[in-house]
């Protein structure tokens, strides 16, 4: 891999710690990881974050032959009509920029000049401020890209769940759990790590209820909807062991009998994966045309602008972009 | 506390475990915890799990004066019409057994020769196979007492969770997490950790939906049910924090910023605690008539009366027993 593919990194919400946690991660990358690393941000934005934080970057458009050190950033001016970007705090133009930029990388993406996008946090009110009536980074990417549904992948180094449903309220949840889309989760995590080198992934699909049900006294889900789902899945080859319930299956997993579980509900999955690893967890999209790593954290307009932000889960993201970036290319 | 109450001990289904990591257990007690620990069970069963795991113990019959390091026992004979009792398989005699120490223990509990029950594990399919069709240990304890509810604790040193349901249906919990049953359990969680010593305790309550509903966006239970159950805790003059997402309130709390957090569910309570302290759990019933403790493990049949089973749970459900009686004389 003497050539990994570029990655490209949205810089957020201008007014939260997007900028400064970008910096302080680029200069804590080798010489060939930073110029491999587009930013799709505003130049002025950074250059101020750069200074404040003292990360000694400098800057070079996309397009430009490169000198050294330089990152290579997408300059991106504010949108007009939105107002000023204030430092700490929610505004339609923040949200219009933090649009923008991801408009911007999924245009690059889709056009092969980067293999991987990896998001700083916006705000989902201020998006809504800009008029931009998007849940979230997945709800917006799923509209840019026209895909009709994505899986999130929580990832760690001790425990990687990925979700059958997230943002849906928990009777709801219960109701997503089905066969079809129970297999599709199963197949999307199979595919993903298949992607990044495993032969043979060893899967581990969570009982919806408790005990998984108890051979149906403590619910039917697991006999009607999750089974089936499992044997489908194993008739297709893949190594998947369940229904294993909730209480067992992130332990066992987490000592390293499975590469992955299978989530039924957010929390199901976001409670163990975060309580193990909750600054050094990345959320990654799947089933989208595109591929993209978050941080897992927001824009925390609370502590923005005053150079303390921790960076860690930044860097967390941007290397499991390269990971997946440099499977690409292979 | 020069003489700390006598905590008791059932021996469960004889063809598990049980009898074994009981005698462990005290083996490695001091002495005057083995002397005020009551074991209720069979008296040539206990013989020969201390003969195999060489604990080198000694009983008497809980009435005889004591001779120095001997281990006080309610000697119970295998009920008869239940046929026998295999090592390591489910049988009806087995169950039968489970039921009557338990039922032999009630009683020394409620006459108060006894201050608090730890119950070693029995088998499920066993008791009904000898007619007692309770769903386990929680449901036979309510219904030996004439107790309408109870709360299950699961207790360890970093985390501490209290449920407010449990052995139901994934659907059927966002049903049981009513205001009056929120209250309820916040009542006895600050009750509990009251009588252990906390002058001030403090409770957190997890969100039942995804970032506690998202303002009613992922389910209104919280706004509906769970806020209003917290502010009346509060106007009673608790000191409670929340909704607290799921994938929030297990890790501050496991980082020392709660005393106690009340789960919305089985799993969400069950997953954090197990995965932190897998072995070291102590499930503790509260709401009963009586104080129990209990192993937060099954019996285990597959290798039981090898004298391979672990004690460590074991050591655990009885120190946290030993605080609740001490608690008790204070």
């Amino acid at each position: 891999m003497n050539s990994p593919s570029r990655i490209g990194i949205t810089m957020g919400d201008p007014s939260g710690i997007g900028p400064e946690i970008i910096c302080k991660a680029l200069r804590d990358c080798a010489g060939p990881e930073r110029r491999s690393t587009v930013v799709f941000g505003n130049r002025a934005i950074l250059e101020r974050a750069n200074d404040m934080v003292g990360a000694g970057l400098s800057f070079a458009d996309e397009g430009e032959s490169l000198g050294g050190e330089a990152v290579p950033i997408v300059d991106i001016p504010i949108p007009e009509g939105h107002g000023a970007v204030k430092d700490g705090a929610i505004s339609a133009a923040g949200g219009a920029c933090a649009y923008a930029y991801i408009a911007a990388a999924v245009t690059a993406a889709l056009a092969g000049r980067i293999s991987v996008i990896v998001t700083a946090p916006l705000n989902k009110a201020a998006l809504h401020q800009a008029g931009y009536n998007f849940d979230g980074h997945t709800e917006l990417l799923a509209h840019l890209t026209g895909a009709k549904s994505s899986f999130m992948l929580l990832a760690s180094e001790t425990l990687s769940t990925l979700h059958v449903s997230t943002h849906v309220s928990l009777a709801g949840a219960v109701h997503r759990a089905s066969t079809e889309r129970v297999l599709a989760t199963i197949r999307q995590g199979h595919a993903h790590l298949r992607k990044l080198g495993l032969a043979k992934p060893r899967l581990a699909v969570a009982g919806l209820n408790p005990h998984s049900g108890e051979g149906g006294l403590f619910g039917r889900e697991e006999i009607e909807q999750i089974i089936p789902a499992i044997e489908a899945a194993r008739a297709e080859g893949m190594d998947v062991t369940g229904p294993v319930p909730g209480d067992t299956v992130f332990y066992r997993a987490s000592r390293g009998e499975f590469d992955l579980v299978i989530a039924q509900y957010h929390d199901q999955g976001h409670i163990p994966t975060k309580l193990i690893a909750f600054d050094t967890t990345v959320n990654v999209s799947l089933g989208l045309p595109i591929l993209r790593t978050s941080v897992d954290h927001g824009t925390a307009f609370d502590i923005a602008w005053r150079g303390v932000a921790n960076h860690v889960n930044m860097q967390a993201a941007m290397a499991y972009a390269r990971r997946l970036a440099a499977a690409q290319a292979a």
